[in-house]
């Protein structure tokens, strides 16, 4: 069974083709009116996330499918207690496929060890959004014309954003990208991020203090936001803020062909007079969500028929119930029943990596 | 593109095709159960609302088309701060029809102002709620035969019901209709209904106290509630609430042709003596809200793809951003990003009115 | 009108085409897949339920039909005072079978007593559930292949659990059964059950402590939950708490062809280790439970139009308003305008029992 928890669960060749499909779906809309007839998705928000559920929602129902599910654990079996294995189970007879947003960090894999049918993770704590990251290549695709050869600037939480971090991933297979970090001291792009990502696939990238000072270079900009609590001085929050927002005057110069990314809800950290300004593409992103997720969709129904076609939930080399994770909100540490499951970090460093949820053991 | 924010919205013959239509709509069910296939309309209500939202819901359903939404905002991203603007343009990629419900005074004008898809008002505070007067006014057509020449009775809240108001708006374009006031001394109708509308209208009207006084005369009592919030004086709710309460002795002076109308729900002032009575229209009335939102989701529809159809959101001689709203709970005292939008008063007094929720400036 | 408020609404004969209804969806389901194309189901839970909300949901969209309601009463109207009779003559409105989940017993009564569709009640309180029961016998049927002539071990709380109650109650109908009762002394099967169910209808039954000493001769393993909650004394708890837990070990001396059952969700009164186990039927029996809601939906759209089907409401023995029930989560005893309705009890006792939720009068 291939299931998505994580964007490095499908290979470039299986992205391109998700991505591929998005495209035939957005010329051809009337040809995939009923793919999905009869289907049903079970869209399992234990915690509420408006514009990815109905998202979801949206998509299914461009395929001609049926959605059910529950918009908030207090409304579901959650409040009694039942795992997220046996929900699954009973999940199973009534879909034929999840998507599920939990506060706990691996509750998708939990999820997917435990069922019949094809789990999308719709976002797991702080640990991975992956219909987020393919969300921002197809607009990428469409807005850019490419992946290869792009200069992309991200701008504000880089340290926390776990968008931010998926896409680094997914650019870094591609040739000639290069990266631009644009963020405040406290909330830069973690070193193993440099290391193990932008170093390994030799990625070129700098840091800098202001986007002015590289608007111009810049084939993409993708903002995030800076939230206050990240800072432990106020008054260092309060000098730097305004660096992060991204308005009209700083926008002058931009290359007309430069496009504006951004996951959303934004707050304040683009200011709205950039939103008639066509270089901004989030709105547009938003639809390209939904034409993703309706491939996505299309995608793993498709490869649940086909046995090739598997996710390998447990590493061949990962141990069982021999360390504990660090990781608090790690499902590991919150559900009974899930057995702890490490691996060996992937710059052969020697150290353990939570199969869930990434964090290193206790 | 052409929205409906409030009953005036509507010129008298769009209404009437609307009505016209629910009728075929009554007549012919199965002609339109597939009008709106492969549509969808998003349900957004920042506050519950069962009975409108499931009236939407079931409406849309005859029509063949799909639903999505949320049915409250605390499980909505409105938690996470996000604005109604951004809100409709996210929903715009997701829907093709927009029903929203919420607190904030004017936030169904601020939707409509930030859509390329039409928004109906489901009811935004005190304000407006125009699908309920449609469904009155399909009641009283299908039951007394015409909007003319009728004597009708508001009996209850005249002061804060906007059900109320909009109705009397509604009647006031119809030859020979008569309104009938009957309303305990604090809730009675405001003056300015009476003068801009009633007066300038030419509708004549009276005062009452009970309404066994009047019953004889009526061809459309319409009932509401007379809450005990409203009353500095409990003594004085206590002397009169009796006189608002409609039970089976009171309508033995009814006549036969005679309808009683009232928005739901109902706490006590309807007794339940009433309700097999064949003048007890309430519960038909229901039935009616479902078949002439049918028929608004389609007019809608149709009217998004003809550009000589539109709703004047902004008006020409509006002013923006130079009085502030009086109203703590409009919309342009909630939300960031919202001018502030005066018209000068219908009455030619000199006055402002406020474009999202008609109060008068601080 | 035929509603099921009661697993006793329904004959041995109308039970069984029931079941044999859904065990011809379960061999062609395609035949079915569009049996409600254009029926709405409400689903009205007054209570968060999940997994009774996705059955339901589930089997009326594998029917082809439509789902409209609310998963929690702070969404609904119920927050505005709204009376169950009249909600249910708004959604009379808008659906065309109700499947109905209230806190207050005897809810689904009441509604059924003001509806003009088919009334399902999908629980009310701690007084029936019979859609359970249905679900299984459904799995009795496809695991053990008939229902006369099984020893039937039910295991942990028989005091308080409804579907025990109702299980043996549906199988006292049949030949050869015998029942095994397996509980902390606290927690045994109350003596009416013993006397007017078991002892009238010739059921034999025998109480033992544990499962082990007749795990040997069961055809069927009813496991429940036993809450601690439940017990005065913590200490006893503890004491008797894992004699009612099944795991692999205990499972050892069954025969081949048990089967386990349990209505979900389970805490831990199985053991994982159970779940693999080829006997451990009670994921199955969630499949179940949506098959048999198929049919259910579908016999009840079907009796609707056959005047030979009804519920007796109101038994003809009934008293009105002569008796006020002690039970104070009866909805007798919660909402204004329901009538006192007590009949005189089974057991030719002389006592009275409520219509709404069988308790005595105070």
């Amino acid at each position: 069974m291939k299931h998505l928890i994580d964007p490095t669960d499908l290979s470039k060749q299986e992205l391109e083709e998700i991505i591929d499909l998005a495209l035939d779906i957005i010329d051809n809309r009337e040809k995939y009116s009923e793919k999905c007839k009869g289907k049903k998705l079970a869209t399992l928000f234990y915690e509420p996330s408006t514009r990815t559920r109905l998202s979801f929602t949206a998509a299914m129902m461009e395929l001609g499918g049926n959605v059910l599910g529950f918009s908030d654990a207090k409304n579901s079996s959650v409040s009694k207690g039942e795992t997220c294995a046996d929900t699954t189970k009973v999940i199973n007879c009534f879909a034929d496929i999840i998507a599920m947003r939990h506060f706990e960090e691996g509750a998708a894999t939990v999820s997917a060890m435990n069922s019949r049918i094809p789990v999308i993770n719709a976002g797991d704590g702080s640990h991975s959004h992956p219909t987020q990251t393919l969300t921002d290549l197809l607009t990428i695709k469409r807005e850019i014309g490419r992946f290869d050869n792009i200069t992309i600037g991200f701008c504000g939480d880089l340290k926390f954003g776990r968008t931010v971090h998926s896409l680094i991933k997914a650019l870094s297979r591609y040739e000639g990208v290069k990266v631009v970090l644009i963020a405040p001291e406290q909330l830069r792009l973690p070193d193993y991020m440099k290391q193990e990502v932008c170093d390994m696939h030799g990625v070129p990238y700098k840091e800098v203090d202001t986007m002015e000072e590289v608007m111009g270079e810049l084939d993409v900009l993708y903002m995030t936001r800076v939230q206050k609590e990240r800072f432990f001085d106020e008054d260092e929050y309060d000098r730097v803020k305004d660096f992060f927002v991204l308005d009209a005057e700083k926008l002058k110069s931009a290359r007309p062909e430069m496009r504006i990314l951004h996951p959303l809800p934004r707050v304040n950290e683009i200011s709205v007079d950039v939103d008639a300004d066509p270089r901004a593409a989030y709105f547009r992103q938003v639809e390209n969500g939904k034409f993703v997720r309706m491939a996505l969709i299309v995608k793993l129904l498709e490869w649940a028929n086909d046995p090739t076609k598997t996710t390998e939930l447990v590493p061949k080399d990962a141990v069982r119930n021999k360390f504990i994770c660090r990781n608090k909100r790690c499902i590991s540490n919150m559900e009974v029943g899930v057995d702890s499951l490490f691996r060996p970090a992937h710059d052969h460093s020697g150290d353990y990596r939570c199969v869930y949820c990434e964090s290193k053991p206790k």
